[in-house]
């Protein structure tokens, strides 16, 4: 099926600055997909620093597994991904592809093969045959460098169109330069998709402090999204720093460099989130969930959440209907403190709901007039607490029935 | 806009004989729904007991936050439903209606207030004005008594078909005759909809024993269907034992007669819920999703409605496709103890996966050929222990964006 590019796409792809000590490549391995590049090969200079977040399903794939279990080293020299192939309950043999493709890359980059890390996306239950992707990363050195761009093509499955962003923070006079691509089109989208992300930085930074700031920048960008409420069993995000910009390491969280930085990389996984929900299966408009009030941060979270997953809230989007009762309801069935009689609800700066009843200021034509917007506000105060959390959605259309029940994987 | 008949729904309205001690009435109130019945009066004989399950929204709606004050007592002389307006978020005024709605049918019942039960389903947030209800309520007691399904149609909002069911049990050389009426489209339909359900016994029984037996068949039934995840402000299912039966009341739940009376009821209540998900929005198959083999029968409930509740899965149900990585993604995003290497997944009786791999026997024609039927059953055997539970759906088809995200309600 061939898929149009969203329309919520950006412009293009955004103008990308190498980042020193990483070098990209890619190829084909006709798996999954024919006459396309579908794998990418990342090598790091020595040194290089990794922090990654990977799925919390209970059925991972294997190439998650094994980024499991060597990611608390902290180092990495080599990546390799292949799109067209989730190589996820795969079974022994699934497990032993990527034994393959971690040898093969670790011979390549001059390392052990627990610095290697891998990613798969794609069909789910398909065996995933190692040859022709050992293959295409032994025939990769011999050719060009790719760009971030190549590199996000690579990657693509259901995407309609490559997801990159960068961002730069000034260091003690160094400017500091943070790249990053994913992929995903929908929190998963089927048996064809799923959520992976790359980031690229030159800033020196130990380990720990790395894992540290990109958990709570995941917490914010790619935990706050969400098309279809569905988790993939391949997530995975990677941040590599390859310490090449001439500045001492950050060595703890308390270092006041650590801000600055932590900062560009948010913004760059939050552009990148919000890229994949402008790519969500048959989205036609970008919903941002701000839910202020709250009990706790935690409880915002799940009702923005509950509000970002429901499909009457979605298909009401979708229609352009001022719908603001199934507002109530998704609040309601979110099971946090809530008190009706303080829920106050806004679509932007247009107030609908307030004191346990429809605004007295409400006006139908105004409502109605917000919601032909292509991005949307909906904002929910619970009115008890200090608990504030915000998440990105799209609506719900006939284009993500038709993706993914309409054709026969 | 109108809505065809489902082509899940059963040939006809089933024939059940009359409840003693139930009197029904219905009538034109115009209140939402012009030109049709579209309130439901039942009167019930003293003596009558209630037991009653709510909804657990947190925005719950005027009627259920009466119910929930006045079931305590456990006794009942009356009930009010309304359809096309729902008095949720309706502030003081939800809560004077239904003051008044109350005071006027314990007149006519000779009851205090607090023995009347009460229900509304329709528009959320549209103030209801109790003067046309009371009106018809007043007008009902001179016209013929309503059968079971002219009470079934008068609660009906987006349902396509009137609900009913009925069941006896024999006790004692007695038949005790159980029968209800439900409506629902959908486990909500958007403004238009919710989860009512009545249903009445002449089966002599204590309040607090008819309570225990109605939590345990509602967590089997009721509370065992999905249609899109999403939780009503009006969920409301009450049982009224009026005890014309001439059998002495069973007053504990150790009473051996307890178990046939609550086989009839759970009979009752399943069958009733199976209808809402037959007429689930847009719906063209009904699925029942089996999972065994749980750390926990909570665990496996769990699962199961992480599958049932799965927009992947149920768009793929939808496309008669024999996706069952989608079945792996939904059992992993859930969160419960399982391990990929056990799981063991088929569709019916066509084992597709097992061992953390695609079952060795898989045969794609086979496969795809069962997803063609009207009424699937998958089952998921997870391996690690001896948790069950069993839940209902129905796919996720155009007509259920249709429904909900094509007209302006």
């Amino acid at each position: 099926m061939l898929l149009s590019r969203s329309p919520l796409a950006p412009a293009q792809f955004p103008d990308l600055a190498p980042v020193a000590g990483v070098r990209l490549f890619t190829g084909k391995a006709g798996v999954g997909y024919k006459g396309r590049d579908n794998v990418l090969l990342g090598l790091f200079d020595p040194g290089t620093r990794v922090a990654g977040v990977l799925t919390r399903s209970r059925c991972a794939s294997a190439p998650v597994e094994w980024c499991r279990a060597h990611l608390g080293s902290g180092s990495a020299r080599g990546l390799a991904v292949n799109a067209g192939n989730a190589n996820a309950f795969a079974g022994r043999q699934g497990a032993l592809a990527v034994d393959r493709i971690a040898a093969a890359v670790a011979e390549l980059a001059g390392c052990a093969p627990k610095d290697v890390m891998l990613a798969s996306t794609g069909v789910i239950g398909e065996p995933l045959d190692a040859a022709p992707v050992l293959a295409a990363i032994k025939a990769m050195l011999g050719g060009e460098a790719a760009t971030f761009e190549g590199a996000a093509n690579a990657i693509r499955t259901t995407d309609t169109f490559a997801k990159g962003a960068g961002a730069r923070a000034e260091i003690d006079g160094v400017t500091v330069n943070v790249a990053g691509i994913a992929k995903g089109s929908g929190m998963i989208a089927p048996d064809m998709a799923t959520l992976l992300a790359f980031v690229f930085t030159d800033m020196p930074v130990a380990a720990p402090v790395l894992r540290d700031i990109l958990g709570g920048k995941v917490a914010t960008s790619f935990n706050a999204i969400t098309v279809d409420g569905d988790t993939s069993t391949s997530d995975t995000c990677l941040v590599f720093a390859t310490g090449k910009a001439p500045l001492a390491p950050i060595a703890t969280r308390a270092d006041p460099r650590a801000e600055p930085f932590a900062e560009a990389l948010g913004e760059v996984l939050l552009d990148l989130a919000l890229q994949v929900v402008r790519d969500g299966e048959g989205a036609s408009k970008l919903v941002t969930i701000e839910v202020t009030g709250a009990d706790s941060d935690r409880s915002a979270e799940v009702i923005a959440k509950s509000i970002a997953n429901s499909p009457l809230v979605k298909t009401a989007i979708a229609g352009e209907d001022a719908n603001w009762g199934r507002i109530v309801m998704a609040v309601g069935k979110a099971g946090e403190p809530a008190d009706r009689d303080r829920l106050r609800i806004a679509f932007g700066d247009i107030v609908v709901a307030e004191g346990g009843a429809r605004s007295p200021a409400y006006d139908e034509a105004i409502a109605s007039a917000y919601m032909k917007r292509r991005e949307l506000t909906i904002k929910v105060d619970l009115g008890i607490g200090n608990g504030a959390f915000t998440a990105y959605t799209c609506d719900l259309t006939h284009g993500y029935i038709s993706i993914n029940g309409d054709y026969r994987s």
